[in-house]
């Protein structure tokens, strides 16, 4: 399965993410057709454009149509979709999806899945404050990393059509990481940092703080503003690695503390010149 | 000492935040003067017609010129200035800063302060993560918070005229604090924040994570490009303080790391809900 001109696509999910991804294949001439449970979200993106067609229920007509499936639902949706509505999708569909964490999910979905269809999954690293296809935006995209996490059940073939459909969405830089490493990765990048958002938020009691803060709490809590149903679920997936990459940082945290107490302003300002000199890296250019 | 057109002001250090005063009140119409350490600021300030005219060593001939002298020092050498050169301010002078800490500064330069002075300390919350006068930018202020930190040395007057400076510069919102609450709540909106960064950026040593990463992980650690000298002499200064607001965080995020042991999502949500509530309150308006 290689995307061309005719390729045909089913987004399942026209949240944010899945209508970004709706709004920017059609804009470059494909056929869009999603599923979603809202019925003025499909009324939404088809008055402007972002899908060709769409219902709230899975139907054989319109699942048949689709090349490629794009799943951008919760992770325990994704697997019982796929559990209750595979017979209906086309033979030689190729499946993949934007869901947050992978091990708990690729291997069982990568299990129960038909053997003429293929479910290579990805995990682009673009999202905004605001949700819902009528936020859909493809310049969340641009400058934006995104990452294909094959197993030993995918095929090259898969791979490749998974990275282009990156290209195509307009991705900066397209990698692959296993999906184990992924885990731990986000973990890391992802996860943590919700949680120190979340903690941050949750810390502090004092009324009006709001009137004396400047941009720095701002921006550490930006993310604190979350999908409490969706992010509880990737948490708790991923909640071995997650506990590891908070204890981690906390015993950093704690190593601060100590130079703070023994006021060694030397190794306080070591650490801060390696996080100036590795932050460097991490601007979007 | 209230501002009128005819007010001369005095920049002592023009870098980012000095700079951005210098400009600001030069493009209203104010004479404004400036010392710095480097000629080159002073020349390029001149040029820009950030300033009028500056020295790089303080002179009695401009420092008398001043009716509100500014400080945009580190804190230690705010106090240094303060004991070398107060023989060369004109009678009736103003002071004014924008020191990131209070209580451990404020005190000590209005005891030294001759009495024909009057030190009335203040806190734009505004900054970007590049420094220098050549940086400097009027629109920093803009939807910002401004903090007036009187003590009971200080008159109404002073205290009035310290709040129309911050209008003047454009913040949107000037209030008042106490040295000590100032230095409690700026331990927690913007110490602590730091520290969190810093702790981030530094905690996990794998390579190529910038391939990787969302804006979350962005936006968490914008701040952790820093500049050592001074933050390391902020965090010191308040250093009993920033040691209670870590631990105070630290406990938040060891509670959250509860929930993923015991797996209580609903408690998970509950935070969740209450970090989302409350985070509406700090967007910018």
């Amino acid at each position: 399965m290689s995307i061309d001109k005719n390729t045909t696509f089913l987004i399942i999910g026209l949240g944010l993410i899945g209508g970004s991804y709706a709004r920017t294949l059609s804009s470059q001439g494909y056929t869009v057709y999603a599923i979603t449970k809202e019925q003025a979200d499909i009324d939404y993106a088809k008055d402007w454009g972002i899908i060709k067609d769409g219902t709230t229920n899975p139907e054989s007509e319109l699942v048949s149509l689709a090349d490629i499936v794009v799943f951008s639902l919760y992770p325990n949706a994704l697997t019982d979709w796929v559990r209750s509505y595979q017979h209906m999708f086309k033979s030689g569909v190729l499946i993949t999806d934007v869901t947050g964490v992978k091990s708990s999910i690729v291997p069982s979905v990568q299990k129960i899945l038909r053997p003429d269809a293929e479910f290579i999954a990805a995990h682009p690293m673009a999202g905004r404050e605001v949700s819902g296809v009528q936020n859909s935006d493809s310049a969340i995209f641009k400058g934006a990393n995104y990452i294909v996490t094959p197993t030993e059940k995918n095929t090259p073939e898969a791979i490749e059509t998974c990275k282009h459909l990156g290209e195509l969405l307009g991705f900066k830089r397209i990698s692959c990481l296993d999906i184990y490493e992924h885990d731990r990765i986000i973990g890391f990048l992802s996860q943590l940092t919700h949680c120190i958002a979340i903690s941050l938020m949750t810390s502090n009691n004092s009324e009006h703080m709001e009137d004396y803060t400047g941009d720095s709490f701002r921006d550490l809590t930006r993310i604190a503003r979350i999908n409490e149903v969706m992010w509880s679920e990737l948490f708790l997936l991923n909640r071995e690695i997650l506990i590891e990459q908070i204890d981690m940082f906390s015993e950093e945290l704690e190593r601060l503390k100590g130079y703070l107490q023994t006021e060694n302003r030397d190794a306080l300002m070591d650490m801060m010149r390696l996080s100036t000199q590795r932050r460097a890296l991490f601007d979007k250019k």
